[in-house]
């Protein structure tokens, strides 16, 4: 049984709360449960979110011999986080980075990725789905 | 009676109390409570500074159905924060940027501000004063 | 009792004629009437509009001795015009720039301002409303 | 019968006077009179020209429902200037762009066009006869 | 009478066959035999399209000495090819740049155009209006 | 059942037949066949690589009302093809953009992509499996 | 007796009355006045000043076969002025370029000089006595 | 008897954790020790360390006139962020800045320091011993 | 006794056919028959020339283990193709890169070579002789 | 009496010896020669020319308490040389920069002078009488 | 004992010789004789200044197996010089970079070091005192 | 018997002294000498090197009448040196620029090449053989 953190980064704990009608009204903590029941007996999923960049740094490095993996959504701190980048460098646990829209079909200060050079692969555009084909990849 | 959130990012508490002779021995509370006084029987104040993002971003979610306006000055995270720009497009709450001194007229990475494009509207270079008219624009 | 010049640059001699779903029907004429109206016995208004570059900066040249502060809308001019920019620098008058829409909202050949740096200060994107904010200001 | 403006920017009043060699010796006023010929009977034609940025915003402004159509060629003013834009922007009537030369054959900072997003079309390297396919290109 | 070759690059065979309500459902094929009609006993026109590069460039070195001018649409090829850059520049043939829309006025990527400096000249925005001008254009 | 297109674009022939070591001694012939066997009665797929850019909007264009969806690998086109991109945009036939290694892991020239704006989405770094995940996304 | 032309343009009619003890309390009447009697008998001089471009691009026009050169101070229009260049390029009369201050050693924006390129040569940094320097190049 | 700080943000908690082939085993609580009794008798020192950009803020806020000198290692925060700068700014305790590796050896977006410019001096280059260097720089 | 291969490519069927008087008319049969006769019992020479960008790739996948090596000019694909850039480092086979011209003395859209990084050595500015100089280099 | 130093950077030694039909067949001694008799009894002045940066910048150390003036032309070292700046910036004599053509009409790698910044004022454009209006401006 | 040279590039000359009242009045080889003094046997301090470029890389070759280290200030060769940086990178002999103050807080030109990828170390902004970082720095 | 000379810049009298499982123990010394043998009674060879610009300078000037060729690597200065490129200009003696690896395959400062644009042609990549094909090239 592989136990994966599913890790999200700011303004994510609006999902399901707000525009609605875009992207639906499921909430993390009921997409987490879903996708428990879907890899029931494969894959033990933690959840943790925060607005804060220097917290989810602190997640990544508690990560150690803690998971198998981290699907990691580092929402608007993926363009501008260095450290974030040097996080997921100093650790071996690997990283699969997701986004619900394509960040490269956005405005361009959304087109650079400190995540993608230091991550296991990137997942973009699937909406929540995206966040199922990161465990999929996970799991190899 | 209107109920106005000052939102003050970093550095931004140690106004009055460093080069007083500049920015005067004024601090925040102080400017509040006379706010407070100016506009008593029609606007309710709340103030908080932090100078962690990611408290800022929790600050403008938890404004949802509790304020009609937020008179936002981002300090240093105006010029790089894609996290919150992107709360700031999320609630409905109408959010009025401000700035002490022209970001334009200073150092060149000063020049971009993320905040602008998704803010009801911006006033810069007035000292405190830049908050009072932001106060009056949420007013209308 | 105050004297304070609106100056408007190109274009803006067709507000209230044009787009009129978007930005009223109300044209300078009438704005200023009513600003006149609600600053009764404080301030007292001139107006003055023009397409040509050069007829604003006299127009600026001018006002020395004769203003105590000038709100500027440059419009077009406001992105490329050092020429703009030198005569407000030449004279003592304050003057306020203000704008119709947030120009870091819109393309980005916008985001610049030549104004801005030799402004008092800024206030953008409230409409019609930023004229009466810049007087405002400029009462203190 | 349509009525069609043709506008003529910075130092067009040359055109005949200066290089005939290349430009050969003809001027505008014989050209426009050759255009009428062609089209008598179906099109009316209107000629004007400034050196200053201004006045040619303000035949545009007065274009407005006399006109069924603007050849314009903005000259030197076509790279840099936003309130031109702006100004066509602001009208119904439809506007080609219409150059001499290839603008985009040329120096670098030509070849920009401020104009060309706003206009119905653009037209460029036929020498005069940029301005009778632009008439064509009006007829439609 | 004339020989003219109309040159069309990728994706221009789909025309009429999408979107039919923006671009109308008129194949190339409909409007070269429009075009014929209207220009019979001054204009023979022959048709060639290919999304592969190479064989625009075959096709261009082919046009010398059978067609007394070639109107070309190189599609995406427009913004980054060399090549057909070169292949105009070595041949004789009068080419005309066309485009349906105006490349200008649309992303940024399609601003540049490495065809415009060798062409005798650029015709864009006009729809397929485009095409019948760069025939007048080299009609001369 | 569903039927996919795997679409590969330049030297991606190569793959199993050189640097084994790294990318293994599989090509895709075999792993396509791996793929039908595992997705046997959900999906048939069908198989084309090219190098020549012009066969590949080609085969694009063919796809419509043939297949469910394209998983589309443009190799060293990505990075450059307008041509590509705007046969997407003109199909209805969703397709996934992946690439064996992370683009933006790579040389700079390699961070943009012209795909990833029109497609539904973009999978990258995960090797060969990139295509198993795409499939994924396209089963939905 | 030599006739030359001393062209300003913007804010340069402000010289002598802001600023006076950095730029002196001499306006351009007096220097002139100054300049025609140094060279009396040698040179005659003709001043003109506008804040309107279109106007100094009227007086360049006007120059031909009236002049034997021209000392050109184009101020804020040095820097984007594409009309200008032209119509220095439009003319034969030699064009000489001065600034008072050194354009290199101030804001990064007064770097560029459309007008050096076709200019006969530039002088600059000199205080007034960069127009004496212009005059005495003029005569060679 | 001299205080000084010794501050470190994101990802140097991990320092003799991770890579201690290269960086070695020794973690900051060992050579803060090594270090105060190397200067005992002549410095104090204190030790913080965070991954939270407002915390090290904060703590360079709370550093006035309790220490004579901070030694600050910025990390991933280094190359973005405004609001550290002008924290360094606001305070009359003088930083010296520190990299265990150079900065402008590293990737490119690492050769930018935003506070470069306001500390008393840098150092980068020599390991842990870039620390001590610091700490006699302060030590004059 | 060597094999190699010389690989042109677009336009460059055009040698010998256009300007004459510049490049002379030496066509590259001719060219290739002249190398041969100097090379006897040294050399044997394929030639291969497409205009198509994959079948120039196709060509240097299928020079395995049948070339000692590829003098290879590719023509204006020099500057953009991330494809043929693959494809040589795909191959073991050392290709040396020629250009008629120098590409770093012409345009500047022409100084950038996505070959020279993977070729064993470029030779350019020569004329034809620059294809005898890279058969000497292979020769060693 | 007033002492000037000519000072010429590199490859001004050949004036006078290579393109004569351009330049003129008189060579800098001649020049300085006829300077010499045109000031007489006014100007005393020394020549240097070194085409060694090290040594220019040596002379100018020298030149303080020797000369009234340096006249300066830094030939191909002004447009990338920081240590000469810095030599100018040093001393106190003034410096005036000249060059016999435009560098802002030449190629665009010599647009940008390191010495305008830090010399009185610079002259360019006017052949050899570049140097006599330098020594003009320096007698004032 | 240790045998360090001290490498000082252009106008470092004139330390102590002008600007005294910023920069001291102690020369470099006042500084030279008390870090001798300092010490005293522990280090043999060598010093050599020019202000060619090419006598600072011959003293660079030279230090081979004479030094255990170079504290080498580039002056204003530091931001542009490849040679100075090859001649660092062929030698083994650890060089320290240092700048009396520190480069990222003067003119942007100055941001960048071509020295620093290739030293050991940067130390800068402490005055004359970076020298004697340094010298503890190559101590160890 | 034709006379070329070999000009190499700085650290080029490294070679063959630093290394030497990379480059060989050649010096070039050495190479000259098995050159000579080489095109005994064909060519005469003069061998100079300096680390100091100024002395390449002269060396070309020098060149005028002596040689009929240069070969000439310019080592760091081949990226930033305008006033080499100037020489390079002012000589009629061709020049062939050479380098041991290819500058284009190296960091991005090494992509820029000044003395291209000025040479007979480039040769680079071929190690110490890229003189002799540079011997070769001006054989013809």
């Amino acid at each position: 049984m592989k136990k994966i953190l599913i890790l999200n980064g700011p303004n994510l704990n609006l999902q399901g709360r707000r525009d609605v009608e875009i992207y639906g009204s499921m909430t993390f903590e009921e997409y987490i449960a879903e996708l428990s029941q879907r890899y029931a007996n494969k894959v033990e999923f933690d959840y943790f979110q925060s607005n804060i960049e220097g917290e989810l740094i602190n997640s990544i490095h508690q990560s150690v011999d803690k998971y198998d993996g981290i699907v990691f959504n580092a929402g608007g701190y993926t363009h501008t986080s260095v450290a974030l980048r040097d996080a997921i460098s100093a650790v071996k646990t690997p990283v699969v980075e997701v986004h619900i829209s394509s960040i490269l079909a956005r405005e361009e200060f959304r087109h650079i990725s400190m995540i993608a050079p230091v991550a296991k692969g990137s997942i973009m555009g699937f909406g929540l789905d995206s966040y199922r084909l990161a465990v999929e990849a996970l799991l190899g």
